[in-house]
């Protein structure tokens, strides 16, 4: 798909130093571009890339606008700019309605005849797939599963019985929404299986990442609240509610019945415990480890960070020691457990 | 399903407080219960919710019986009561004997007549299906891969060929059993791949989580003893051995050759070492490190929670100039690894 | 399959210390081998159990061969060697060539005639498969994915549309490559999608393991280099570039747009961070952060091994006090900015 400059800036807004009937038919990065390359530039950091690039245009904000040297589309936001003009040079494929042949639905399951149905997916009895949904090659969509207007399941999702999602979610490959949650009674010397009773719940503008993991609910629902962004490999136990907006990035995982607020940022391979509430406008860096509630918003860490091994094992030693170069008191313990 | 608090009490031996002709149809939590509902009370943080409830009963034990304000199941470990109770008012799915139009069952495989083979499930040859076991859709069951009486496998799991697996066992959606271990010799620049032609045994009695993985042996069995709890996205590399009853929640990465005990509990993103012992009865907290064996059972910890940021890296900053505040001993760095 | 102890010392290249005609058919450690078995000596831990082996010969190095009590084949990497051997007595599935009649293949895909498309596999339309591959059941290759010669993907793995892949490539079960990149840009209270619009290009002789996670780029693409060995569940984000030979262990994560130099080795739950440089021939051990570049070859590591439980409150409370016990000046906290 091709854009003028013109077009692309009365319909995002932005204030256009260039030639208007130029077009562009792709994006590039700066480094890269050639003629009909749309770039950007929102991380400062690659300023410097700035003066020397070929793109046809340039998305940036008006700090920068005076150092490009080709055509400007002047915005406030231009990451967020560039995104929905690359969504218009790069549009993404819209359903073709219909049910493929080697698919398999139940005759008591309701599809929207809008909704493109691939082969080899399987929707069970008395779902609702809605309008313009894409169902891929592989998903299996369980017993009264829900799924709303414009989702977009890739290849190989399973959603189990019951589970039910708003409308624009996309849901990558490989991953399992509604498997049981972990609760076992521990009885004798093994464990006695808990059913698995509530289900999950997935609000509107969801994306969940390929190969995340979100539980069904032990009694009660798992939340995924509107417009939560999920990446790869992430997984919530049951029960948890996650907050409007909140972003969790690859590998973090939430332990049971834990509540996170609204537009926090969750970091890579964060762990949070259970039974914990995280209030709004959190955030933690990766790595960390969340294990008492935390109340106030702000920036939250907790790993360290690699050091040469030689070093680190000096280090290690020396916090191990820590406890042998000062008086024991219940106190410090006690400092821990209030965190 | 229904049953009366008279029943109720009588098949799980409980001392019931209350009429036994009442009945209840669903479980509930204390704070959502209402008429038919039965409700439990096993954690004590729950204890204030017991007055207001609603539920026609509640599962507890006698220290809180005289707390309940409805009918009481009075009992010694009322988690698991609670747990085989709903069991009965939510009874699983039963199998419905048969093989799917649209499965693929090999010649060759023998597939129980009690058996329920879902849609796209394919069964190579050789495989054989114990009774009454259910055979998600899309499943893939290698050659000579074996599934004792009861188990259900959830949609999409895929058994490589020759893994044997024992009777009532769980896998969920998306788990991988019996992928080939990571082993790879170094040859010149490169890595020559060690063929990996040990297999998995999985006891009876055991889950495994959505999404996890769990790797064939290099040479001999991939062992995971009766009663095993697996949790999601957990990763089992070949060779390790987990003793019966062991419970290891989500994230959790178990490295080539480990031994792990009986009855541990492996908490959540804990990884342990490759070529340890663990022995029986240890606990780890999430997101611990075990990098030597442990040869006392007990509870043993490794991760640091969370600060604010600021805070955190003025800690990480004198934890990284520890080794400058005290004379450096060639015993320190012993320390660390006589650990 | 088996094979004289003569065929195999020449075939590599080993000095034998036994009788030629003596033939092995198949692979044992050295504790459990019989008659027929071929054993082998690489780690000095178990150079005790070499004299009691009933093997019919060993695979060891110059050193260990005088304390051999069998036959012995005497190479300088005796793992390697061992590996290559035991790929001859337990040849790898030869592909069958040939499409089931249940997979299907778009009209306008190329696949070779020598190439195996198991049961409900799907390849797109465009795509093209290399002589010899092994589609595995229920793989989904995308729209325009490329597969060279030799490829083996276990069942269910997703290609997603465009994915490019080189000779001899192994994937298993359950990963997806090619899913989109965790792009959003912030705007008003929401999120932006960000289109991914790069893809993924993997080189030779790479080895991808169960349930790992490739993601393709925003503009430009992810590259794993030749000979990139990468264990399961591991997350590599967009644009990410692996240099040739790097092995990554199970579970570790690598965040978008950082660059792995070639050989390095990567543990198990290693976390990178985005953005970062990490040069040739550096080692990260287990549950390390890598949160800064690094530009020296070496072994780094960064995790702490566990401690009984109430030992690590004890040195975490210390910890947590270390702020405390010195001056608190700007440049401490440098030194961590700087690292």
């Amino acid at each position: 798909m091709s854009a003028t400059l013109g077009e692309l800036a009365i319909r995002f807004g932005c204030e256009l130093h260039g030639d208007p009937q130029q077009s562009v038919s792709h994006v590039a990065t700066l480094a890269a571009a050639g003629a009909g390359s749309l770039s950007f530039l929102a991380n400062p950091q690659y300023r410097r890339q700035l003066s020397a690039t070929r793109a046809t245009a340039v998305v940036l904000d008006a700090a920068s606008a005076a150092l490009c040297p080709v055509a400007a589309l002047v915005c406030g936001n231009p990451y967020a700019t560039y995104a929905r003009m690359a969504a218009v040079l790069h549009p993404p494929a819209v359903p073709a309605p219909g049910v493929h042949p080697a698919a398999l639905v139940d005759a008591t399951a309701v599809v929207d005849a809008s909704a493109q149905i691939d082969a080899l997916a399987v929707i069970g009895a008395g779902a609702r797939i809605g309008a313009r949904c894409q169902v891929g090659t592989g998903c299996v969509v369980g017993r009264d599963a829900q799924l709303g207007a414009d989702c977009r399941l890739h290849p190989r999702v399973v959603l189990a019985d019951g589970v039910q999602i708003g409308a624009r979610v996309i849901v990558h490959a490989g991953a399992v929404i509604g498997a049981d949650g972990f609760g076992f009674a521990r009885e004798g010397a093994g464990w006695t299986k808990v059913p698995q009773l509530g289900s999950v719940l997935i609000g509107c503008d969801v994306e969940v990442g390929a190969n995340t993991t979100i539980d069904r609910g032990a009694i009660e629902d798992t939340v995924i609240e509107d417009g939560v962004k999920i990446d790869n490999q992430v997984q919530i136990a049951h029960n948890v509610h996650i907050g409007a907006h909140t972003v969790i990035a690859a590998c973090a995982g939430i332990a049971g019945s834990t509540r996170i607020g609204q537009r926090c940022m969750i970091g890579g391979m964060v762990g949070v415990a259970g039974h914990l509430d995280i209030c709004d406008d959190v955030a933690l860096t990766g790595l960390t480890l969340a294990s008492h509630s935390i109340r106030e918003p702000g920036l939250y860490s907790g790993g360290i960070p690699a050091e040469p091994a030689r070093r680190w094992r000096r280090l290690v030693a020396r916090f191990k020691r820590l406890d042998q170069h000062a008086p024991r008191t219940g106190k410090a313990e006690k400092d821990v457990d209030d965190d």
